[in-house]
């Protein structure tokens, strides 16, 4: 019966995500390829404590966690979203399940099949898999450690690229680390007013900034903007709340795909990430403590490769986020990994992060978000006794 | 700016469900619109007792409630589904945020651009956008009071027509209530056999049944049979919890569609739906008791309806589900609906559930769900007045 089948359902690429997630399930493994955040920075108590809130109203048609809502989002949460980011209202956000929900919506609200679509290359596989589901003339523009290479996106401007969007991940990218530079921003604005074509900016991870001065996101710089974020580094994912914010001409697109694909997000979710982001008592506590249990991890992973891989490893000490990017002389890290995952470890190889043959076949993405700085250098003992 | 939008987004129908879900916002209307269920019967105190369980981990990795999970979905939630419903195993048990995310993966993975797809003849304006949203040739088929006419799709079958696949909503169908006969269902299933098309049975109301007796679903019948279910009903919608079983050759498919598009389903909301639905003494009593007030809204609003129209309506007595559906003789209900919303009331015109101009122009909706009784008296006293 598989003749049934969907030309889409047939080419949907393979799921590298959902086999990571599938690590999970095995607790011997030390995993440094989820990103998963770590789960002690998750405000337990002060969500048990919203959840007591919104589910208090028993039995009246106040139980607005527990009904149906409208497909934008709660209004509590939108307003919070308003005031958090720069130049944005209310009105402009539309609440979603994840980002990775929002990343479906704004591609599929802007790209036509054979659509040029601009990409970081490296570039995060959940976004390249919502992305191809459009079908796109993918062009990928190289990063250094100062984000996307502007220049050669410019370049290529010059000779005749006219893409509908430029997706990128502007700060603590997944999966290199890096951050794109104020400068970069700046001419990357200026190129997306020239030439008509929006950026989509996501920013799962600016809020995990352990050094150095924050970079204004992009929206400040053009109106050829929107902007992705998510509750799931800043509470928990497992809330699966994320939110757009773009151009009003956006807007109303984004809503009317997002009923047809879940009518709203859960109302739960909303309501308990609303009470506990509205605390700022509570949330100003939370931001003070949340990037260092980063930096201590980041710090502990970084120094541990380093030592274990010696010269043969070119790695960036990170600034934030919850990830390195190794580039490794002379190895193959799909070879590797089989070998690792047999000294229960694992990681994502370069190659899954690109596309076309071969390329990022000698790179690797490691989280140091999940695990513990004990459990990361015995990890890296690991990694080395496999390579 | 907006020529940057892809010829999806500008195609996409309007909104009626959005539209709809926004009269819950002024609370002086009454409303027989929105297909809300009866807030007195969500579980709250159960569902509160939940949440402290599933929170109550603070700070291990065993917060499971809180970090990404699996994106088929929470364990012990497939294996309730697996447990309730028959023909069916845990494995293939996808949990879907809502069972509008369920049409949404289903119909992705089944149906190219110009795929003929059956529908009925009216049919849940959620399938429609869902399924619009692939391009299809939507071949209607019109219902009686045993739901779809089958004699009619067999003929067009004998003809020539060769669908991908049938969508149904068998008990209580949304909007009109009728509930598919068992003699229908042994047919269709042949049908189904016989020209090797998949039957999409979409059943969020069978649950809602107080009078006469359950009839199997499809699933027993053929092996072309995918089954959608929800909470929505069953617990409440807000969590937008649902799941599709479906056979081994399309599972795959659904999972990785799923997971471009969110990712997985809020884990916290998964969590607290699995631990009040495998409280078996708990669910015995609230099964027992959900169905009653739901008889007793539908008795209500059918003895005023029929009372305030006489021989002027045609209206069949519920068995079940939240709808009653009606056909006024030299009514318009569009125009019925815009004097309606003066007086402060709301349905759904017959023409929302069809497709082509003019059909279901004398029909409408009203859901006899969210409402008291005192209030449905109310509300068809006003309805009368703008009749």
């Amino acid at each position: 019966m598989e003749r049934l089948l969907s030309t889409r359902a047939r080419t949907t690429t393979s799921s590298t995500i959902r086999d990571l997630l599938k690590l999970l399930e095995q607790p011997d493994v030390l995993s440094l390829a989820g990103g998963l955040p770590a789960a002690e920075t998750f405000p337990v108590a002060r969500m048990r404590e919203a959840a007591q809130r919104v589910l208090g109203e028993a039995g009246t048609y106040g139980s607005a966690a527990l009904q149906y809502g409208p497909t934008e989002g709660v209004a509590a949460l939108r307003e919070w979203v308003a005031a958090v980011l720069p130049n944005a209202m209310p009105e402009q956000a539309l609440i979603t399940t994840g980002s990775q929900q929002g990343l479906d919506l704004v591609f599929h609200a802007l790209v036509d099949p054979g659509d040029a679509v601009v990409v970081e290359a490296p570039s995060y596989v959940g976004a390249l898999q919502a992305l191809e589901a459009t079908s796109p003339e993918l062009v990928m523009i190289p990063m250094d450690g100062d984000g996307l290479r502007v220049d050669v996106l410019a370049a290529q401007l010059r000779a005749g690229l006219r893409p509908k969007c430029l997706y990128t991940v502007p700060n603590f990218q997944n999966p290199t680390g890096a951050t794109l530079s104020y400068e970069r921003r700046v001419e990357l604005a200026a190129l997306a007013d020239r030439y008509g074509f929006l950026v989509v900016e996501d920013d799962p991870y600016g809020v995990l900034r352990f050094r150095g001065s924050r970079v204004p996101l992009m929206r400040t710089m053009t109106e050829h903007a929107v902007t992705l974020g998510t509750v799931s580094k800043l509470l928990a994912p497992g809330l699966r709340v994320g939110w757009v914010v773009g151009p009003e001409w956006l807007f109303g697109s984004l809503v009317k795909l997002k009923q047809a694909r879940d009518l709203h997000t859960s109302s739960l979710s909303q309501h308990v990430a609303a009470d506990v982001l509205s605390d700022e008592t509570f949330m100003s506590g939370h931001l003070a403590r949340l990037p260092g249990v980063y930096r201590t991890r980041a710090d502990a992973l970084y120094t541990s490769m380093t030592e274990a891989f010696g010269e043969r490893l070119q790695m960036v000490a990170p600034d934030g986020g919850m990830f390195l990017w190794g580039r490794f002389d002379g190895l193959d890290t799909n070879a590797w990994l089989q070998r690792a995952v047999r000294e229960r470890v694992a990681f994502v190889p370069g190659t899954s992060f690109h596309r076309g043959e071969g390329r990022g076949r000698d790179e690797a993405r490691f989280s140091f978000a999940t695990l513990t700085p004990a459990q990361l250098a015995e990890a890296v003992g690991r990694l080395r006794a496999a390579a």
